[in-house]
């Protein structure tokens, strides 16, 4: 049984930071699970464009205040807690944050904690990384 | 993309209740993302005893206090907001809610919805489920 604490972790280098967003890593491909877990912060005002084409992400708001915009369709989501967006298409999307927006994310398959952000919003896929 | 309300769900069939306990099943297997995701809420007071034999299972505390014992090792650990256990070695366990607890759960194997507790604390594997 692994188990870990969000108020511990989020001082560590489980602590991965980029432009306005600090998601801290809960679980990873190395812990065997199959999926990674992950609990997202991001500030409020700042707006993101992701696009995960090698990962399936499911994202759940624990508190705050935001939209999401699918880009293929236009459509626009309002995020509010209890308001879950799963991007089963690989779905290239723009998040907002009104304010400060806590997001618990699992994704397949699973983060191995080194990846960035590409220009393209992506994570490589996994084969890339071990490369 | 699939968005979807906690808020609305609880009152839909999505919503799977047991002695002292409610599952709001987020994602299931059908939606296709490998994994399954649910908001599960324990009564205050209330005990549990699990043995996912099949899945691997996340457990992240949204809101609420308790503790969980590893019944193979006898430890126990105690559940506030920002703690997660992650059942990657199958473990039996018992769970307490001294106040209601409310997790965000994550199932490898993803559960299809039909997965009732069995006598032995484990759901069927999925072999057995498409008999």
């Amino acid at each position: 049984m692994i188990v870990r604490d969000f108020h511990k972790l989020k001082d560590t280098d489980k602590a991965v930071s980029d432009a306005r967003w600090t998601s801290v890593r809960m679980l990873l491909a190395d812990d065997g699970m199959g999926f990674s877990f992950h609990i997202t912060t991001l500030q409020a005002g700042s707006e993101h464009t992701f696009h995960y084409k090698h990962h399936f992400e499911s994202v759940y708001c624990i508190s705050g205040k935001g939209s999401i915009t699918d880009l293929a369709s236009g459509e626009t989501f309002q995020i509010r807690p209890g308001v879950m967006y799963a991007l089963d298409q690989h779905d290239h999307h723009t998040l907002r944050a009104e304010e400060e927006l806590v997001m618990a994310c699992c994704f397949n398959p699973p983060v191995t904690g080194t990846e960035v952000h590409r220009e393209d919003g992506s994570y490589a896929p996994v084969a890339e990384l071990a490369d």
